[in-house]
């Protein structure tokens, strides 16, 4: 629950909003939950819905009318928005699965003809921006995308970050910058493009082999970039670049500019110019800058595609990396099991699992920081997907039950992200049957094959349908694509029903994804089991060529929480040939209590 | 092979579009597979891209040029364009499934920016004249669709069908004209509209209890329709509705007026009317004729969700007619399968297969016709999917192997589509392999159950998990649905993954579709086995209302095929049940030599 105090600022700034939206003749105003990069992870500066709605979600559209304010969000989030907007006014609007855009649908059937909506355009996606302006002049309302209303009410706004770009160098980057601008331009030239422009921040940091700590957890820097055939400009913030980097930028053409000139750079460019642009990782600002006679070619962005499908060379690295991530966990979790057995020690709480986990992670090479921010939640709060346990508001872990842990870690040889719940106590088997209907999800999907482009949305049922047979199911995909110490959630594959089957998202060999189903049940528990696995060649026949996941993850799955009874031969021995891999692999990085933990849990049932 | 006459008529006709083409500067002629209704089945005046290239299967997208001219078709028409395009100067060009717009791309990419498109928006779908509108403007190529080209052509260009028009009565119709209009009339007041224009035939058929015979096996009529909140229009050359059929119309408020008048009916709209109409199944060319003042409400056709959402009446008359039509293929099959194994005999062709199955159907009651051409292939012909064997082409039945035969009857009481693959003599273990893993898929989607809601393309993979499992794979959709004495394929639902999993695409109750997987092997064998499925409640749970499948189509699967080596224990008990209730059902309505041949293949495995 927020506090009274929380609640009265929020007041004064909706009341302060709805204010300038009268000076202003604005109906309704829109605050998407993006910046100008159309990021996830906002730098604080974009964080206007949580400013305004208490909303703190990395998914969320807040919408005010005069009389009314609203969070649209999925299924992941609405418990954790019921909790944060309890009390306010700002009510709590939900996403049912494939209907992302369903805040346009509410604009559009609840305002009248002739009503105005204002949007920033500088932080709306160009795709997003047009299915918005069409579906609001279907219904004769009007849509003003040129001013920043929430700039004129708030005081006291963050500033950009300034934190400091560095390299990512050998041996963990192996593809020389050179080397991915010359594979751009040829994609560039195959479009018949003369320039491309892109903005989204993983996109940058893969392409120009950079990285950087301007937002939590995930390895960027603001910047935006336009790349011609024979150059390269990137518009990123004086004094971020170091002489020695910008030197050897130079090197291979890349020129730099302050980070507000990118708009200017393109209100620039020769009216003969054909740019390349992805309409959904750009926004619409960027793209009305562009002069009227400029053609756009619109796809995909090459360096999207490019950096899904990780080189054998970065898979190696990976999979050294899953080594380290799992013997991490081994010791965490032979930390953690005694004293959840030892119900005479003052209980452990939630806080102490992402202090112990991210420590026992920052024990092992090559790791950088969190890849987002841990999730422990004990019984109930496991059934908050997107559960963060706070000084202010977190359980202790006592009793019997399950206890979810969805963490990872980004390390100079790849970006991890594991969930495994673990026995407390003695689980109920209502709790037991739910966690074994979730692996055998799991099982499903990680042993498929299936056709080379593919498209990923399409696989999501595969790891439902064991669950939805008990009559259950979950609400948020089943896989998100994951990058080279890059981004936790990156594109352009999604194994989710509220994705498009689109071309762009077809698996292809070498891209990382997430299988993780889950069963969550409000007010009683959660779990969701999940890997990264690897889209590897499984032959070819004459039906074409085939793909199969290789897991990634190294970790034991609890076989405490099974239910033996609804298993069949197959999943038994999936677990089993899985925690034979996780020994043999995990052992020589562990000793000790856990070297032993990892054996005892890694025993075939 | 097509004749070396047919070989020059075709040359011919394609030297005179192109010197039109000539004429009216137009660079590239497109020619859909449609007609003013987008039907998928269309009246001879209408199969220009057949009088074109030659190719005639149910779905192709012709194109031309000065040097270049091609039929754009999925991976069903493959094998049969080819052989049908052999010799011509029409290239077959293969779309991949899930790129059904494919040909919208080639013509981005092939022709020069400032050249010309030209197609008829009198037979081009409104949504999908935006996507090529699109594409072209993007690439600088302009866009006609005023003009006919072909007409100006194509001399002796068949007329239109005059086919009367009769009512759908009970008792196979129980909801009445009156109430659909309401219903409809609910829904435009829901949506604002005023107006609501329809042009597709059976949305039209099902709103006014009407049937007719225009084309082949879909029991619809040429019309558009025009509703408003207190009456209607129906557009149909006149003579084709009878005074007393004109006369109970009008009781329901029901004017008719001239098939030709519908366009002129749109631009006579006062500029205050909103019209609700559905951009996949209204023209451009009728959305060109409302007035610039008219709004426009863009929504699925209210009329394509309710004739899909089969009402319990209706379920049970298609379970009767199932049942009828179950009996008629045990008396096939028992005709059938001692002329196959007495090899002394004169050996059957596939034409046979054809006489035979539909005499079998049209002995029983309430049979009307076929609802669409029976496909009867043996072995290579088999992995045609849509081969449709001729007096000039095609096989007999003799050796070994396997027969497929995909059928299906138009009643009073509901349409059927079945496909079974019998033994012929002794099928190889290869064949019994792709034709247990086909059957396989079939049951892993008989036997799902999920949300209500889901988007049926989302349920695509789990008919292809095992049979992708063996490397192998199918280029159809698994199911589409199926109208109540209509279309043999109707929306909006669609188990495939080529079709978009939007909103309209959800699985409701009552809603029939087909489930069909296959595995096809060129030159070599095809396997097909499909039933029809009514979806049911299941429940309802905390996460909401599941569905499941009722499997409606009655008729063994020949168990003689089976490799059991890859049969699960549930394949197996799937298989006893489906064939305890095949015998049960159709046991009252087959004797003598029929209920023989029933019994013996519904024995338990």
């Amino acid at each position: 629950m927020p506090s009274q105090q929380e609640l009265t600022d929020r007041a004064a700034r909706l009341a302060a909003v709805r204010e300038a939206m009268r000076t202003h003749g604005v109906d309704a105003l829109v605050v998407p939950s993006s910046d100008p990069h159309l990021s996830e992870y906002l730098p604080q500066r974009w964080k206007g819905r949580e400013w305004l709605s208490g909303f703190t979600g990395s998914v969320g559209t807040f919408i005010a009318t005069q009389d009314a304010a609203g969070v649209w969000t999925d299924a992941r989030y609405w418990e954790q928005a019921e909790a944060e907007l309890a009390g306010g006014a700002t009510r709590l609007m939900k996403i049912p699965s494939g209907a992302s855009l369903l805040w346009i649908d509410w604009l559009a059937d609840t305002l009248p003809p002739g009503a105005t909506v204002a949007v920033d355009a500088r932080v709306l996606g160009l795709a997003t921006a047009r299915a918005l302006a069409s579906a609001l002049e279907a219904r004769g309302i009007g849509l003003r995308m040129d001013a920043d209303l929430l700039d004129e009410v708030w005081s006291g706004r963050p500033a950009l970050p300034l934190e400091a770009v560095t390299e990512h160098v050998e041996p963990y980057c192996r593809l020389a910058r050179a080397d991915k601008l010359a594979a751009l331009r040829a994609q560039m030239q195959r479009a018949g493009a003369t320039h491309h422009f892109l903005s989204t921040l993983d996109d940058i940091a893969y392409l120009f082999n950079l990285r950087g700590s301007d937002v939590s957890y995930n390895p960027v820097f603001l910047a935006h970039a336009l790349v011609t055939l024979q150059d390269a400009t990137l518009f990123v913030a004086p004094g971020k670049v170091d002489a020695q980097c910008e030197a050897r930028l130079r090197v291979d053409q890349v020129a730099l500019a302050p980070y507000q000139d990118a708009e200017a750079a393109l209100a620039a460019l020769d009216p003969g110019a054909v740019v390349l642009l992805d309409p959904r990782r750009v926004t619409a600002g960027m793209r009305a800058a562009l002069p009227d006679g400029v053609r756009v070619v619109e796809e995909i962005n090459p360096t999207t595609l490019a950096k899904s499908r990780k080189t054998e060379q970065e898979a190696i690295h990976v999979r050294a990396t899953m080594e380290q991530d799992g013997a991490a966990l081994c010791e965490f979790f032979a930390w953690l099991e005694p004293l959840l057995a030892d119900r005479g020690r003052a209980p452990l709480t939630e806080l102490d699992i992402d202090t112990h986990i991210t420590a026992a992670r920052a024990r092992r090479p090559g790791f950088v920081s969190p890849s987002f921010g841990t999730i422990a939640g004990f019984n109930a709060n496991g059934a908050v997907m997107h559960y963060r346990a706070k000084q202010s508001s977190h359980a202790v872990i006592e009793g019997d039950g399950l206890l979810l842990i969805d963490s990872g870690g980004q390390y100079h040889g790849g970006t991890t992200d594991i969930t495994r719940v673990v026995a407390v106590g003695a689980p109920s088997p209502a709790q037991m049957r739910d966690y074994t209907l979730v692996l055998k999800g799991l099982i499903a999907l990680s042993s498929a094959q299936f056709p080379r482009g593919t498209r990923s949305p399409l696989l999501d049922a595969l790891a439902r349908a064991p669950i939805w047979a008990h009559g259950a199911d979950y609400g948020h995909g089943t896989g998100h694509g994951v990058g080279y110490f890059l981004n936790v959630h990156e594109g352009p594959q999604s194994i989710s029903p509220s994705t498009m089957p689109e071309p762009h998202t077809a698996m292809e060999p070498g891209m990382i994804t997430s299988i993780e189903p889950g069963i969550y049940r409000p007010g009683r528990w959660g779990i969701r089991i999940e890997n990264l696995s690897l889209a590897v060649p499984a032959g070819t026949t004459e039906f074409g060529e085939f793909l199969r996941f290789e897991t990634l993850t190294l970790c034991p799955i609890d076989t405490r929480c099974l239910d033996r009874s609804v298993m069949t031969a197959h999943d038994c021995a999936w677990l089993n040939d899985y925690h034979t891999m996780v020994r043999q692999r995990l052992t020589p990085h562990v000793s000790g209590a856990a070297r032993a933990w990892l054996h005892a849990r890694t025993e075939a049932i």
